[in-house]
This record gives C-alpha cells, sequence and structure tokens, in this order.
C-alpha cells in the first residue's frame, strides 16, 4: 500500500499513503471526510485543515495558502491542493469536517410565532392567478398584455398599478398562444407596484411555493411553504459555508477587503449553502425549482449584503451602515437562487450594520411592535441583538455575543438533533449526570439548550466556581488535562453514541460566558439608559438558537438573562425564520415589517463607556453583583 | 491584372476581376460602394446584388442565399458571399449601395409641433440631480440608500415614491464614497414610480443628455437633446437596415418567422442603425454615450417589437395584436442602444399592430386630442395611418401606403437632402422644367416633396395622363424606352449633379400612385363612416415624408389629399420623431400620450367592403370621381 502515513490526529487513524497524493485523496481513502464542495479545485476554501508535523507541497500555487493556526500550534492549508512527500500528522478542525455541514431536518415552526391570523388577509408575496382568457378576435383584439391585465383585475382589483420589465414582455406572445390563453400568471408584491412574475400553463399552479429563509451568520435555516394555504412543507438546517472565511461577520468583511474574489468568494459561499439545502428539501418532498415563486430572507446586514453581492465595507467602519434599510424586491435569479429565475425576493429590512433584517422580522414574529406590555427581545444568534419597547417605542442594540451558544468555539457542541443532550443534571453526591437528549437516542454532543443547563449545574455543583474556572483541585476524576487547558467529561464514553468521552474545556467555558456577559451586560446598559430595571420587563422573547426546551431557571442562573419573573419569560425560537415566513404569506406582514425598521431607535453600545464595565461584570455566573439576581440563590 | 470582367451595369463600370474574388472585394477595388456592415462574414444581409448573366460560386454554403428577384431578370446573392469564376454582369439595386444608408444631417424640428408651453413643466424622462450629501456620522448614520432618498425628496418631494434596484444598490455604497458623497443622481420616471438610475460624480451632471428616435420602417432619425433646456443639438437620419429584409413590415415579420435567427437578425439590423446614427451624432457634437441618460422612442408596433426582441407573429395575423399598448419603461442596455446603459426608454404606447407608437406620438405632437376643432391627421410613411377626431374622440385607421413617398421604389428619390429637387413645374410649351434644390445645390434626385409636385406638374402638362400612364405618343425627345417600361426625362444630364438624366419611370409612378390611392381610399372610408365629408374637416396635418415646403395644392390636384380647403392644410412633418421628443422632455406629454393610445378607436379597413373598391378609384388623379374634387380645374 502506501509508503508513507497520514496522521489524523482527531479521528486517532494512521492511513497510508503514496507520495503525490493530496490530503484529500489521503482522507477520502481513510474514511475522513472532509467538507469541499468544489470537487478539490482550492476553489470552495472548506476542506483547510492544520499540519501539526511534517510538511507538504503545493499542488497549485494559484489556489495555495498556508496560514498560521490562531495559537501558532500549525500551518492551516487546503487539503485539496497540498500534496505528501513525507509523513504528517494533520488536526482537521470541526469546521473543515463533512458533517459539521450535514443539512438536517428540522420541525417547522409552530404556534403563535407563526400565527397568521395575525396579519390578515393572506397575500403572499407572488401569487398565481388561473386566467381562462379569450383568444383575440376582431371584436375583441386588445393587446396580450391588457388581456392578462383585465383578467387579473377581473379576479382583484386591488392589484392595480400591475407592471411587467422586457424579459416578460418577450415570453408573453408565446406564451399565451402556447397555451391557448389559458394561463397560470404569477405576480408578486413589488412595494409601491405589482409586477408580473411568470405567465405560464396552468399546470403551474397547481402548487405555488415559497420559500423562508433565515440567513444566519453560522446556520442557514429554510422552510418550505405552501403560498395557497401556508402549511409548512418542510424545513432543513446546515452550517453557513462562509464559516470556513471566519467564524463572524467582520472577519468575513475583511475577506471580501482583502481579496479580489472576496466578495464572490463570499456570496458564491451564501448562495451554494442555501441552494444546497434548498435541493435537499425538494429532494425529500418531490418538489422542483420551478415551482418556488416567492421568497422571504431574514438575514443580518452583512448577511444580506454578501448575498446580494453589495461591498459590505461600510458596515465595518463607523457609523457601519449599510447600503439600505428597506429592499426593493429582487428577482431570484438576481442572487442566483436555485428556484424559479423570476421569483420575487422579500428581504426584511435592516436598521443599521448590526441590527439586521433577522431583528425586525423578529419583532414582528413576536408582535412586541403591537404589545401594550414593554416588552425585551433578545435574540443570541452569532450576534447578540436586543430589542425593547412596545407599540409606541422600539429601541435596539447589538453586542457581539459570538456563536459559542449556537456551538460555534465549543467543541462537544451539536444541533438540537437526534442525540443531542438537551437537559443535564449533575448530581455531585453521586458524580452522576442525568441527562435527556432528543429523540431518546444515545448522546453525540450538546445543543444549545444543553449548554444553558450545563453551566448551570456545573456551577451550582461546584465543579466550575463563579468565574467559570473548571475545579482543578484533585479528587475528581471526571477532570483532566487537554493540552495546555482543564476537560470535564460530562459522560463517559461508554453513554456515548461516538464511543468517545464527551467533554467540556475551559476554552469551550470561557466562550459561553464571553457570549452571556455580552448579551447581558447590553440588556443592563439599555435599561439603565431607559431609567428601567428587569423588574419592569412585562414580557421577555428569548429567540435564537436555543429551543422552546430551554430551562428559563438555568438561563438566568447562568445570568445568560436578567433576573426577570420567569412566567414573564417565553423562548420563541427562531423569531428571524418566524418573521421571513409571515412577510413571505402576508402584505400587511411586510408592511408592518418596514414600518418596524423605519421606527427603530438605535443604541450604539460601543459608545457607552459602561458597556464595558457590564461586560466584565457580566462574565461571571451570573454577575459580580449578586443583587441583581435576588431570586438566585448563592 | 484581373483575366475575368465584373460589368456593374448601373454604374457602367467593368471592373477587372481574379478568379476567386468575391464580387464585394471585385466592387470595393472598382469603387462600387456596397451596404456591408458585417465585414464580409455573411451576416448583415446588406449587400444583395442581382447577377443578370453569367453565374457565381458559394464562399460559405452556409451563408449563402440565391433567390429570384421578384422579376425573374436574375439572380439575387450576397456579393460577399459569391465567388467569381467566369465573366458576369451585376445589378446593384439602390438598396444595396452604401450610399442609400449614408447618415445625413437633417434640421432639427421647430417650431409649434415641438413647443414644450404646451406641457409645462419640463421635466425629461431621466432628471439629474446634484446632490452634495453630509457624510455618514454616529449622529447622522442613516444607510446610503436613505442618504440619496433624503437629498433627491428635499430637491423635489413630487418624486417620491423613488425605487431602485439590485444593480443600482450594488453600485451605490461605492459611487457614493469614491465621490465623497458629492454625486449626480440620475432619476427616471418610470410610470407609478420613479427610478434610480445612476449615481455618479458630479460632472456627470454637466450636461444631461436624451435622444428622442422616430424608428421607422424605412427610416431612422435621431435627434439628440438637452435634458436640462430641450435644446436640440443635433439631429440626422438613416435608412433603416432592416430594408435588406424587405421593405414592408410584414416581409420582416415573414423573415422572422422562417428564419430560427430571424427575430435576433432583425433586431440587430435596427438596434446597429440607431447606434450607427448615435455613433455619427457624438462624433459631430463631441458627446460621448454615458451622458445620454434617456431615450424617447416613436415606431410602429413591428418595429417596436424588432427593436425589443418579441416575437412580432401576432401582429401579422388576425387580429393584428401587439404584446402591449403602453409599455413599462426599459433600461436602454437591455435595447442595445450606444448610450448609458442604464438610460431609461420611454416607448410611445400603439393602438393595435398598425396604428403604433409613432401615431400616437404624432397626434400627441399636433395637439388634435385638445382640439375642439374636427382634425384629420395623415401620416404617409412606409404605411398611411390616419386619424380623425378632436378632444372628445378620435379614430385611427391604417392603410398599406408602401415606402414611395420616402423614396423606396422610385428610382430618382432621394432624402430631402442638399441637391435634392423640391419643387418643379413642366412648361411644355418651351419644353421645360422650373425647379428648386435644397440648398440651390445642382439637382440629384427628387425628395417626397418634389415627387407630389412632379405627378401633379406632369398631369396637368399631359405628360402623363390622369390614370398615371406616361404619354408615349412619338413627339417628345423626353420620352423614351427603358428596358420593358416607358421613361420620361425630367433633367437632361448637362444639369444634373450626377452627370446624368434625372428620368421618371412608369413602375415609379404606378409605387406613387398606389402609395397615395391607399391613403386617399381610407380617409374616403373613415370619413364616411363617421357620416363626414372632406368639407368638415377643419384643420388636415399631413405628416411623414414630406417637408414644409410641399405644396398643398399639387397633393390635392394628385388625390394625396381629398379635397380641403387648402388654408386649412398644416404640413406639420416629422409628427412622430416630434411626440417622441416631447415625451422625452415633459412628463405630462407622456401621461397624455399614454391617455391617447388608451382612448384611440380603431376601425379596421381591411374588413370594410368599400375600401378595395376606394383604392381602385383613388388609383386615379385625383379620383376616377371628380365631382370629389370640386376646386380643381380640369
Amino acid at each position: 500500500m502506501g509508503s508513507l502515513t497520514v496522521t489524523f490526529e482527531d479521528y486517532e487513524i494512521e492511513a497510508p499513503a503514496e507520495s503525490g497524493e493530496t490530503i484529500l485523496e489521503v482522507a477520502n481513502h481513510a474514511g475522513v471526510r472532509l467538507a469541499s464542495y468544489c470537487g478539490g479545485r482550492g476553489v470552495c476554501n472548506q476542506c483547510g485543515v492544520v499540519i501539526t508535523s511534517g510538511k507538504v507541497q503545493s499542488k497549485d500555487a494559484a489556489r495555495w495558502y498556508e496560514q498560521p493556526t490562531e495559537d501558532g500550534q500549525g500551518l492551516r492549508v487546503l487539503a485539496c491542493q497540498s500534496v505528501i512527500t513525507e509523513d504528517i500528522s494533520v488536526h482537521v478542525p470541526l469546521r473543515s469536517r463533512a458533517e459539521f455541514f450535514t443539512i438536517r431536518d428540522i420541525a417547522p415552526l409552530a404556534g403563535e410565532l407563526v400565527d397568521l391570523d395575525r396579519f390578515p388577509p393572506l397575500s403572499p408575496l407572488t401569487r398565481q392567478f388561473v386566467l381562462e382568457l379569450p383568444q383575440p378576435s376582431r371584436e375583441d383584439a386588445t393587446t396580450d398584455l391588457d388581456r392578462v391585465l383585465r383578467g387579473l383585475l377581473a379576479d382583484d382589483a386591488d392589484l392595480a398599478p400591475v407592471t411587467v420589465d422586457l424579459p416578460l414582455l418577450r415570453e408573453l406572445p408565446t406564451a399565451l398562444r402556447d397555451n391557448d390563453f389559458h394561463v397560470a400568471v404569477a405576480v408578486t408584491d413589488a412595494g409601491p407596484t405589482r409586477t408580473i412574475s411568470t405567465v405560464r400553463a396552468t399546470g403551474a399552479a397547481q402548487s405555488s411555493l415559497g420559500v423562508a429563509i433565515d440567513v444566519g451568520t453560522s446556520t442557514v435555516v429554510v422552510q418550505l411553504v405552501d403560498l395557497t394555504t401556508g402549511q409548512v412543507r418542510g424545513a432543513a438546517m446546515r452550517r453557513n459555508a462562509q464559516i470556513a472565511y471566519g467564524e463572524d461577520v467582520i472577519s468575513r468583511i475583511v475577506h471580501t477587503q482583502q481579496h479580489d474574489r472576496g466578495l464572490r468568494e463570499m456570496y458564491e459561499a451564501i448562495r451554494d449553502t442555501i441552494n444546497d439545502i434548498l435541493g435537499w428539501l425538494y429532494d425529500r418532498h418531490a418538489v422542483s425549482p420551478e415551482q418556488v415563486i416567492a421568497v422571504g430572507l431574514a438575514g443580518n446586514a452583512t448577511m444580506m449584503n454578501l448575498l446580494l453581492q453589495i461591498e459590505a465595507t461600510p458596515i465595518r467602519h463607523t457609523p457601519h451602515t449599510p447600503p439600505a434599510s428597506l429592499l426593493p424586491v429582487f428577482e431570484a435569479g438576481q442572487l442566483g437562487l436555485n428556484v424559479h429565475r423570476r421569483a420575487g425576493v422579500f428581504g426584511h429590512a435592516a436598521v443599521n450594520g448590526f441590527v439586521g433584517g433577522d431583528i425586525t422580522a423578529g419583532i414582528l414574529a413576536v408582535g412586541m411592535h403591537k404589545s401594550t406590555e414593554l416588552c425585551l427581545l433578545i435574540d443570541v444568534g452569532t450576534n447578540g441583538e436586543i430589542v425593547i419597547g412596545n407599540k409606541d417605542w422600539l429601541m435596539c442594540a447589538s453586542c457581539s455575543a459570538g456563536p459559542a451558544f449556537e456551538g460555534v468555539g465549543v467543541d462537544a457542541a451539536m444541533p438540537a438533533t437526534a442525540g443531542a443532550i438537551t437537559r443535564l443534571r449533575y448530581d455531585p453526591g453521586e458524580d452522576s449526570f442525568e441527562y435527556e437528549t432528543i429523540d431518546d437516542q444515545p448522546p453525540r454532543g450538546i445543543c444549545g439548550t444543553g449548554l444553558v443547563e450545563m453551566l448551570a449545574t456545573l456551577v451550582e455543583a461546584g465543579a466550575i466556581d463563579r468565574s467559570g474556572q473548571i475545579d482543578t483541585s484533585p479528587g475528581s476524576e471526571r477532570v483532566r488535562e487537554y493540552g495546555y487547558e482543564a476537560e470535564f467529561v460530562l459522560l463517559w464514553a461508554a453513554e456515548s453514541a461516538t464511543g468517545e468521552d464527551i467533554t467540556i474545556r475551559q476554552h469551550d467555558i470561557d466562550n459561553l460566558l464571553r457570549s452571556k456577559a455580552a448579551v447581558l451586560a447590553g440588556i443592563t446598559v439599555m435599561l439603565e439608559n431607559l431609567g428601567l430595571t428587569a423588574a419592569d420587563v412585562e414580557t421577555l422573547y428569548l429567540a435564537g438558537a436555543f429551543g422552546a426546551g430551554l430551562d428559563v431557571d438555568s438561563a438566568v442562573a447562568i445570568g445568560l438573562l436578567p433576573d426577570v419573573a420567569r412566567e414573564r419569560i417565553q423562548v420563541v425560537g427562531n423569531s428571524a425564520l418566524a418573521g421571513a415566513y409571515l412577510a413571505l404569506m402576508s402584505g400587511r406582514a411586510r408592511q408592518e415589517a418596514n414600518d418596524i425598521a423605519a421606527s427603530l431607535t438605535y443604541l450604539d453600545l460601543s459608545t457607552d463607556a459602561r458597556f464595558m464595565d457590564e461586560f466584565i461584570a457580566s462574565d461571571f455566573i451570573p454577575h459580580t453583583d449578586l443583587s441583581r439576581f435576588p431570586s438566585i440563590q448563592t
């Protein structure tokens, strides 16, 4: 077999290799599945690995990159472009593993958050009308377009004014005559006007589908929706392929600035991510892309800029302005999405570079813009966004939370799918964990909800202290050294589905604490600015990476949330996706979403001197000042 | 030199040729300038010649075409694709001569027809605003688009709603920052909304230019206009290159049906014709295409379909419907016009396949839609269109006049440029002609105006009879045989600039008579339908190929016009171009033009049994029933 050896450290695999093979080829033979979308052409930038010992050569200098890892422990290279000439050892970061990008089925949104009855009547972004038009004759010689408009307005006089563009005009004569003037006409709500997007055989109208997409920095979620009824056909999620270029939006913007094709690469990564999920949903639900004639998008300003291929540099620099708040309705073909090329695309409006359409969508979904109560919306994604207000006023802020609760930067983390630990409680007396997993499958890792409970129970048990340090005093066999840091074993290999211990390391805890500290500091400073305290909050909506199963006691106990009465806290899940769905289905929702964006006031925390103080004070469980958390037993 | 000979009959040139040369190559060496735009690739279809003796071989079978001439006197081939292997004789039809397509300067429209004061205020299709916007700051962190909108609406609050598209959004951040937020913003009136078309350095605003284009079946005319003042910088015309595919719209539609690339070829021919004139105007007036940010088009329905690359077949078949009457505002880049790619394009609305935007434009320009008098508008182009009505009602009809008065199908005809005979009177006693030419240059040919007077004076002198037959009885040395027909010498070679006799042949007269018969028959049937006679017409506008110098007595004398009191007749020139210009400059004009198209009633002459009878009776000078022409001395 091979005369050389490639050691994949993380997998404890020593793979035989021939001189001249690439790391990607060797990995494939050895069953180590690396993320790769470009077929090894060095284009997609997904298969980055770290060479921890030995050297490799470049297959193609033009595509080659070598960069030191953050900790200086090796060189990061693209596996597909790295040719083996000697024995090497390789570390495969989580984000370079194929499984990290696996598409997963998720439960469709349900309940109040997506209740369309709040936004009557049903009026999807794109509606399909079946028209049986009279054939032109001497007696009725009106033009093709006027004939179609007459038919449309007879069905719904409120459509006017209806416009068309040249591509539609070019298709119109043939589309009408090929179908004997019996056609399905799709009309997209383009703000001040309606636009005819397609004229097709009536068969096309049998199922008008749309997709609602949450374009997250770390995770992209897509719901396939029946536009006629609003029923969700299916939903799925995947990691954003842009993660290969950096975990936060700033590092991705920097990439667009530092590389000639940077903006294009970043666009292709998010486009491919979305299309990957779409293709998966189409397969699973026997749908053709041509059936999908409307798209609702919610994403932060950077994600939207990158998807729209708009220069994102101004978002990075003060005062962090995106190109537009309200977005026009686009054509899907302009974005390269794998739906009908003329599908209408509604993107939720951003307030600024840090409070994007995901937040205006979330406000729409939780309905705080129509509430008489003082509401607090917290969306913990890769950034943490906070909105306070009610029907009369809304104020928002953003803080750089980092993606820890989304499982990025926490080795044992995993999405909320089968085998994910959602609850766990440590009994230090018995030295045992009680836990629950999704679908009662053997545990594979911990999802965001479980991470909150893990912190709460570990601090309660004294396994970590209130500053988050793992107790390394001798005595517990669960605590051991891993490299330069301490590691705490949550579940032993015998219990886990992977056959390996499920552990939490010091840097994981540090990441989680910084995330929650940023969120809590943001909330505290905003409330103070308004002369309010946590006690004034009548409803707290927690949105984002957490499922409905989140234990709110734990969330307050670790100081992720302020000390609000538990019955006032609602864990709402993916409110951004819910808002995208509502806008897809209701013109009133689209209008309210735009009104929300126009009326939101922004508080810039980065210029508020108290924020950094509060952040440091909040990097503690739950906070250095326990008087802020009267309900917590200490 | 060459061992073979190519005889160019029309030029009396015997050109030496080598076996293997193409006719085009030989013609070039011999100074016979053929029309050719594709560099001899067999693509542009302009260099068709007739082989009257001998045979040629195909250079490239794929591009070769051979077709019998209408009279069966030879085979029509492409000169660039025909290789010489033996002596041949070649006839070069007028439409294959380079000079036929020469671009000519014309006088800009002037007077009442283009008086913008009738359509206040000045509001060009695309307006340019110079905005000195504040730089984004923490205190003023609004988005790029909102910043621009704020600046625009501060200048003109009536602009709202203003929309943008994705390409503009993509350019916006860089355009603003590259110019320190001091920019020229072009805003196009796109019907129910306004659209930002460009954001550029302020220098771009120094001269905002537009073009008004009359897209005629035979002739294309372009006016270069200062959008700020309405002042015309220059105007020029050229033959439509589509003539190579047929002289009337029907034969061009048939070409699109019979050839896979037919629609594309027809589009390219008209696009290239327009761009050819544009380029010429740019050179002459030191203008860059980027300065031209608005286009006003007037053309018949077929011309518009072909320019827009829309399937034209439905126009050919009953009930002759174009794809749309009102057209959306297009982007010039979609049409391939050599102006700023994002220039707005307003096309005048058509009523149906035979009453196009050229007529609605003409009605707008003459103002009959606002008149209290009974008006009659006659536009004699390749088709003849007739409109009757006033401010309360408007009825229109179309008749297939043919392009004879535009000089197509009349050998001695030429455009109204230097050396064109505009007036002529025959004194049979002296056997002499008195004439006037444009710019008092030696005569080269006869323009449309002169053709009318020529018919009138020849019939008055008895040189042709009232059926149009040349008097071939012996006695006049001006009458001679030319091939199978009679020819009448108007001016002897000694007098002419070309050094050749200027003559009129029997088929020329027949063509002219058929043209005028179609127009007169149309008018007569329309008036009858309305229970009116010529005496009821209070104002008659004669538009089209005729200049202001047309002698209206002659026009009535030959029965081109009905016998309306002469002081009621106004020769208005190119009213279609005037309408295109007005729409380019005034929003009120655009609105009125659209209203005109929506309110016009169409009378289908082809289904009216009386039309054919009237046509036959009108194919006479002035008409078989002289009682219809009481003012004419007989």
